[in-house]
């Protein structure tokens, strides 16, 4: 019963080089704190960054068949994104695969489940994250749906929505959005580079975010440690 | 109902540098085993030590308004202890609150919670203890204690407490205690110098702490693999 | 009741060696998915890859005495290979150990439970898999069994028996499996290289392995995303 | 920003009700093994088992805010699916908030998060599935989604959707899917009736499902314990 | 180095009994949302309510000899708090001790770790709270603290601070805050007894609470299926 | 490649049920503390106790098929011992298969895994030990070894060893340990019955197992409050 939709539309990669100049925590909050997967995917290695079209595969428990159907749909600037249809922290991904992806354009993998060959992975520079790190294969049994909106540690992620990840975690943009989360994370840096230097110069967030009246009405006091 | 308690007392900068030459696990040992930090905080980046003075800061969770109310209680050699009210893995800490706290003098962080700009805090040397890393970020409605006593990963900890962090986890070492410890910690190190030489040269242990007697009273025995 | 086994058998250190040329994936694969550790004991430093024989060693909850016999037993080549009776976190092993061990040709440690002076088993190259990192130290009260088969992390281990460890994991050999496993090994390497080549030059692994029959046998169908 | 989507479409109750007739386990099956909750949600007390329509309510960390707006949304036969913006263990719910929603016609609750007043719950017979259960109460401070499309322990729900939940898990089913499962289901059941007299009576399920033939062309073989 | 401090101060049985007719929930809040005990924590069989003095134990991993310390400092009205010095999910405690604590007048265990004899504890109607149910024992070699101030499951509590421990969970209640939490609490439940009949009658909480203004204030919008 | 073994030998019934009306701790206790499996496996209903002859099955992730195979080497008195070759969560089995082993004679069930149909396994008094509860099913693609030696849970199991299980856990006792350990829980169970009543009239622990000079000698000390 398993499905492979071809010809899925993506995101211009135009729009996702640029998205992928911000960091994870910037673009989750300029598109209103949605879209982020669960803090429990990891990169194999550090520092990583990449950006790409969401390229969807589940996979049945410890069967990482239809991995091998979704390299055919794979675009070059795709991000590979993997879930498994009940939890699974087997190795369902190495080397091999990874030259396979790397052949056809593909950026790195998101997967919430293991990866396997590691030392390979970080070698070659392919970007991976994972829920864990397992020598345990996995076998080829059952298909499962490719390139359907999927649920990835917590996050509902269509065919060609923008994926970005960094040291930080994994952040999902719908299609449709991409465009003005752009611009809004554009706006939050532009912001941010004032806001570090005064702070750099010693400014307190209290004041230089007016907090002090605010803070007060929300109940809080001060008192002396010999006041105690 | 948020209380900030100012003027606190601050452990010798001169006694907290020395405890900071020594390992957590040493001071742990020499302070009769107490102190400890639950191991499910992990520092960001390896290799990583430092000692401070308590500055203690309770959370809202998904709140880290009252991290900005403690920087300005802030003194050159603090380190930030933070623990959130009910548990929580948001990344509650980032690049712009080290650039504030880093201005103030402050050392690192201790979080029984999440971070972000891990790439960021990374490379400006920042160093951090935290349960999790998490691009989720916080808001900022309700304010909690600062400077009052915490239990932080399942140490209780004051203000003015001394707090030491390295690769293998953090430990608390009382005010009213820090210079017994300082000279217990010195003297276990001493101690272990001598027993280092003698294990490279080959000696071993059951010889050189003379435990062949107290195992065998303990009802150790040996047999040989045929008998079986 | 503990019991230490003198004169256990081993495997050859050129079959040991042999092995160990191979990734843990390799072997797990190779002698029919088997023996493999659970995914919880990660390395305290990566890339790390050893090979060499079982000495296993039973500790009891928060007392390390039995690796202290345990030394006694070691052989150049071997691996030490820690489970507590019941589970436990708390840092069984630091530098001291690691000095003494080495004194005696063991080449690293795999142990379900924590370690501590992770900074200097670095430094000093001793490659250790543990389930956590832990400044939490241990007493000297209950021996425990020594050289006796056990069950670490989910897998059955006897003296002798071969450990392979690297950055995916661990996997145990049996000793009188080794020699067949080392061919089979062998086999799946030289077979992997040339896929290598092939998937790197962009052909599809659907077509490499034949696979497009099975799947639709299987119930996988493709359809395209207007059709939706 | 969060929103409140008010006339939303909803099932009609006799399909729901005509669902409810038959186990989660059977629901999931049926509808191609979609579909299904993350079994870390239990119920806080059992048997319990009950159908209705999915009144989405998101809820920031440790506050409840917007239950009480998702109240006035609730129409008799909902059941009321909570999911916090980031992961959080608090008891978000308790006899009060049941009392209202049991005023409103709402059958029972589904939640990533704790609960409290479980014995006063369990008195009332109002069923919950959460994650724990916590006496740590919430704030009243930010208001989230009421009424969106949600991801709630791995699966996607939108307003309106059928929610079936047993002492198994909880299953959603599609709107537009909704009678087409309720065949299915009708299907399976009759058709393992006749299985389960069959098993009673001692018949093999290798027999019954014709499996031996399959079973040996997958590799399996027979052999005797005397052969080892 | 452990220690047995004797003649500890504890909270008259009067002010016990008053607060042990609250829930758990309710002097949590009461007392400003403090002394609440991780929701790991669990009743070994439901429903249960107690509440009584605390008399505080420290236990080795895998080791209750200061649990059989402890009964010696028990006096009628306490409840035995108990903390592992590092996490250990042993059977620490079973029907024998429960035998003897009933003895002396003890009403219940809080611990967090493992017990055992579950069957019999619930028969004999002994109510624990525990971290795990577990057949696997301890030894007795290594003394702990009694009656000196813990840390139990990230809760802070003295010998004589007031337990209260119900279906939802534990919280400690200091002794000198007991009559003031008191007070508290019964003005919480007065105060609730009113607005369980209005909620039942079907008035929403966002009238009774006047919470419209403030939602709108705080961004939320309304919008109908129609908009979207 | 998985296999199945006809004809295992098997413990005496005679024994199997003798063993039976000790409690698990018991057992555990009267081998030497070993054989426990980890507490991660609770009774799906409680109280539950049972004795039988292990009956070995492992199952690849997320497919139960093997268990169909398992069912026909049944014979009156076992008790099924499933493990799953990587860690799965899934619902392997439900009341269709309990149908068809209570037909063959078994006991119950043990499984490092997920079960569904709870309520109807309650009503047909069908015992289960799992890891899980879960609606999750399974598939049937890839067979794996019946009536071999397996770790379930961190024990290791053979097929005729003898299984019993309570409300606490799980132990195995080996074949050709059974009568002996058998005497060994008897020996325990008598000595502990004189305890009990000691215990219930008020005598304690400390002075009953004479355990007041050992303490001290191992540094436990005594102080009033009054001194501190």
């Amino acid at each position: 019963m398993a499905v492979v939709v071809r010809n899925t539309t993506r995101t211009g990669l135009d729009i996702v080089d640029a998205l992928g100049r911000f960091g994870v925590a910037t673009i989750h909050e300029a598109q209103g704190r949605t879209g982020l997967f669960a803090s429990h995917l990891r990169p194999i290695y550090r520092p990583a960054r990449i950006a790409g079209n969401a390229l969807t595969c589940e996979v049945a428990p410890g069967d990482n068949w239809s991995i091998h159907v979704a390299v055919e749909m794979a675009r070059p600037g795709d991000i590979l994104v993997v879930t498994p249809t009940s939890p699974c922290d087997d190795g369902y991904f190495g080397e091999l695969l990874a030259t396979s992806l790397i052949a056809h354009g593909v950026r790195g993998l998101v997967i919430d489940a293991g990866v396997r060959d590691v030392a390979e992975l970080t070698e070659m520079g392919f970007p991976v994250w994972s829920k864990s790190i397992n020598a345990q294969g996995t076998v080829k049994e059952t298909p499962a749906n490719v390139q359907t909106p999927i649920v990835c540690a917590g996050a509902y992620v269509r065919p060609g929505d923008v994926i970005v990840a960094d040291d930080d975690g994994i952040v999902v943009v719908r299609r449709e959005d991409a465009e003005g989360v752009l611009g809004a994370s554009q706006q939050r840096e532009d912001n941010e580079q004032e806001k570090r230097q005064r702070l750099a110069n010693g400014e307190l967030g209290l004041d230089m975010y007016s907090m002090r009246e605010k803070l007060a009405q929300r109940g809080l006091t001060y008192s002396d440690e010999s006041d105690a």
